[in-house]
């Protein structure tokens, strides 16, 4: 039986998460729910999408993923079923699924429409449950849906790269449980645009020549443990998920503080990569 | 295999909900838990009956439901299970079930009786997951308490009317996620002292005159986008549950603010209805 | 099948722990996963010992547990996997598992090997899912790593006693949801030292005669309910842990305020039992 996966910004206390497993559990009781968040700020369409992007691969193929952000219907916000890399995602069109869409084409998009027989202000709980349990239970995406070809685009998802190639400008996309910053400029990208030059990384007022493969690399661990002064040092790797990061070396917002805190970075902001011949 | 929901105030930290779901798998291994919410404020009975009261019903009849808050055994403060509308509750006699009760009879109540067997200080655990588990194995409520016929009230969930049928006088009583606000009035009592007539909506110095079907209505869309000015407007709805709700249109706290923080509105504070003929 | 369980300091928000829910159930399809905690705060271990321990023991013999706590591998922190009390976990070698092997003997340590074929930035997800599910199996602990015979201590986890047994001097180890206040004195520790004698114990500047069994021992009961003031009174208990705690009766930190923030009490801050003949 397959799986369901829930990405909401419903917070953790509100009933709404509790009420959506319930349905899908009475309509299902063999299916497997699993949270990945229902603490996405409230209707943070990029933060959204950097979690489900980063979350999904990790699933077995045929996993349904729904996620509930801004997803109330109304003449601009329609809702969307997608399959893409074996995966369904049900979210509504307002930008969720174009980061993962530019990496990997989908498959097929619908634009959803039982809704001539369904009257909600809690769609996530109205639809796309029955959606999800139509998928899970086997059923296509045409059944529920009209085949539509575009979706739509969120912005500063992709960094630019200036005329001569010696720049790249990227945007942090999410501060992470650790306070830790993350930017735009994918590993893979950084290196065909590098071709082997030197570098340094701006953030703000602040500069960096390295980037680590891990936090740990940080430390100099010939220097004996009671003399070292590594925690709360700023750092820049390429995370889990292989995008460039700016962090804080064993990071805590309320004590060390952390790379968002500490240098005062936040989404939106630029981070700057300068090539050096 | 029943399902058992958990709906707490023991937070997302501690590691007492993990200590619960071990102990109800030690004894059904084959059970499905679902949580419903751990986030509830601490002692907070009016936040926890409205959570428990718009979450069980999405779950299949025969669903086991806990609620721990405020659950230490005490002299007036005694255990008891419900079954109501074909769920079972079980929690402390402390108000959180008047909320449900008023609305839908319950089919039997008993205070539990199962203690002298069990000295506790961690009730949910060494009490009410016995309970639960014995009524997922089809158990009688009969055979761990005696029937009772009166649960303990809380107040504030009824708004009021005045002698001539010219205004409701209501409460919040949830604040959500989102920051917007509950009140008790629910849309089915709206309408039947309502009558058909005009109305104006009161709370602090705060005045509305429309109630939209859903948040969305507030935009007008035969505006361009780019000259919209509607994110952070106040409006009030009838939510999800159908209680009448001041909201702001895409709130966030932490960005454009909510309606509990932009207007100070908070639990407890009145809401006035008043009917214009 | 096996249960599987989460421990880690991912927060709420992040994909973390969606992901390594969809590797497990991508590796075994029937297993059982229980979040114990994500919100132990950053990198802190101590926290994440006092969770854990709390925990384990209310799920069935043969559960595997994860600890995902500063677990990126160094030449200073090596991954382990501990067999203990017929439960099995796994973790970095930073001190998480000093607490419960200093209470009961675990049967075998091994210091993970895999790693040689695994190059990660999320060990977790790499490293601590693939011994996981290995040991789901039915795998032997010696297939993934060589056997040791220490592991390494975290500090401040033994009260002391002084030297004509007259004081015990312990710490706060934890701050719980309800802001109450969690010392390293154990009942048992505290009634062998204590000998039948009086005690006075003392925390900054409060100072406690008596130790309840639970929080409404407080209440007098026959005092009118209307005419009490218990809620926001400070008290000591054996928590359900049976550690001394500090605590505030009916405490919340929003409103009438907890035993951290009134009485300024936070971890490591001193706790001190005096006996009197």
């Amino acid at each position: 039986m397959a799986i369901i996966t829930l990405t909401t910004d419903f917070g953790e206390k509100d009933y709404f998460a509790g009420a959506v497993k319930g349905a899908i559990y009475s309509e299902l009781p063999e299916v497997k729910i699993v949270d990945i968040s229902h603490s996405i700020s409230p209707f943070n369409i990029p933060e959204a999408a950097y979690i489900i992007r980063n979350a999904y691969s990790s699933f077995p193929k045929g996993t349904i993923h729904i996620i509930g952000i801004d997803s109330e219907l109304n003449p601009e916000n329609k809702h969307i079923a997608v399959k893409l890399d074996d995966h369904y995602f049900i979210c509504a069109n307002n930008g969720i699924m174009s980061m993962i869409c530019q990496e990997i084409a989908p498959e097929k998009i619908v634009e959803i429409n039982i809704h001539d027989k369904i009257e909600s202000s809690f769609p996530v709980l109205d639809v796309f449950v029955k959606v999800a349990c139509h998928v899970a239970r086997g059923g296509t995406l045409e059944v529920i849906g009209k085949v539509i070809n575009h979706i739509k685009p969120i912005i500063n998802i992709i960094p630019q790269v200036n005329y001569d190639n010696t720049q790249i400008i990227g945007n942090v996309i999410y501060i992470d449980n650790y306070g830790n910053v993350v930017s735009n400029i994918k590993q893979k990208f950084f290196t065909e645009v590098q071709k082997g030059r030197g570098y340094t990384i701006h953030a703000r007022n602040h500069k960096f020549n390295i980037i680590y493969k891990k936090y740990s690399d940080i430390v100099n661990f010939e220097i004996p443990e009671e003399r070292r002064q590594d925690e709360g040092r700023g750092l820049v790797v390429f995370n889990a998920s292989r995008y460039l990061e700016i962090a804080i070396f064993k990071s805590n917002g309320n004590t060390v503080g952390s790379a968002s805190t500490l240098m005062g970075l936040k989404p939106m902001d630029t981070v700057t990569v300068n090539f050096i011949d």
